[in-house]
């Protein structure tokens, strides 16, 4: 998506590490009109798949699902929670993440009542990396029953290989930028 | 505002500890149709008023900012970081929050670049209590130097206080559903 690779290259800035700031329009500071283009892509992409349930996770798919699911007939946005402690009480599907970026594991919880079996379900985030993020929403989603549909991704490293992993594993994943190489010494981005 | 008034009457659950639980359609699964409401509410309400942006804090607070933004303007949404530990490089506005829920005290931080000086600021979240969280971004704006406008809540429980303490240092509070009671042996909720 033009619009959004070309944000990127404007107000991106590449980080040793192989991190990508977007904190001017993404994931601290948000474009809604922006989000709202991005939401009509997916839409777009998505045209004639049965979709009735969009899932994020907190904090920055928030906003990004939110806005997406006017496109998709203003379907319910689920966001699973980064739990300080799992509570077990058996009316949450979890599981634990390890974030890179955080250097740690941390559980991720969806209430029960919010993933009914057989539901056709959109996984919507804003950055797809290694993949742990979004595989630990597959694992609540095989837990739950529901049937993933594909992922609406803003921005994929996709030299980190998340993407395709899930790709082969027969995944649809809609990248709306797909970074192939990405400087911290010169800056630069290059797109797929 | 009865919409959001009966869907707390109809899906709410008091819980002991004065806990109101609407993960159902306002801080776990999101109903979009009435996140739209509520912003087309606070677009009525603050119709007149400057508003440059609109400040909210992770995770609950960020669907409905983005939801009600479009009603104000497509104005960006800067979403307050709950951050495991203060990253104090200048670069970032940060306070403390205590949180009752979580019997813990938590930072907060905005990064300083997205709240400029002179700027018009609402205030938006899901709950409005004791006050704590709102507080803290109180306390931000006030070192970014920015005119807080007012606050754009979808419940507040009165009872707490938060809300009548902020309405006496003068502040705007327009809370859509205020509740003046609620019991968790009979499940009753009363509105002001």
């Amino acid at each position: 998506m033009k619009l959004l690779e070309d944000r990127i290259r404007e107000e991106g800035t590449v980080k040793p590490g192989d991190v990508l700031k977007v904190d001017a329009f993404l994931n601290h500071q948000c474009d809604i009109t922006l989000f709202d283009k991005m939401g009509e892509e997916w839409a777009r992409l998505f045209e004639g798949t049965r979709i009735d349930k969009i899932l994020t996770i907190e904090a920055s798919g928030i906003g990004i699902a939110c806005m997406a699911a006017r496109h998709f007939q203003n379907v319910p946005v689920v966001f699973a929670k980064k739990a300080q402690s799992i509570n077990l009480d058996g009316e949450q599907y979890s599981t634990s993440i390890y974030s890179f970026t955080k250097q740690k594991e941390f559980p991720v919880i969806v209430g029960k009542k919010f993933l009914t079996e057989g539901e056709h379900v959109l996984i919507i985030d804003d950055f797809l990396a290694n993949g742990n993020a979004l595989n630990g929403l597959l694992h609540i989603c095989e837990s739950a029953g529901v049937v993933v549909e594909g992922f609406g991704i803003a921005v994929e490293k996709g030299f980190q290989g998340g993407g395709d992993a899930l790709r082969q594993r027969g995944y649809r994943v809609e990248s709306l930028a797909r970074i192939r190489t990405m400087d911290a010494t010169d800056r630069s981005i290059e797109f797929y």
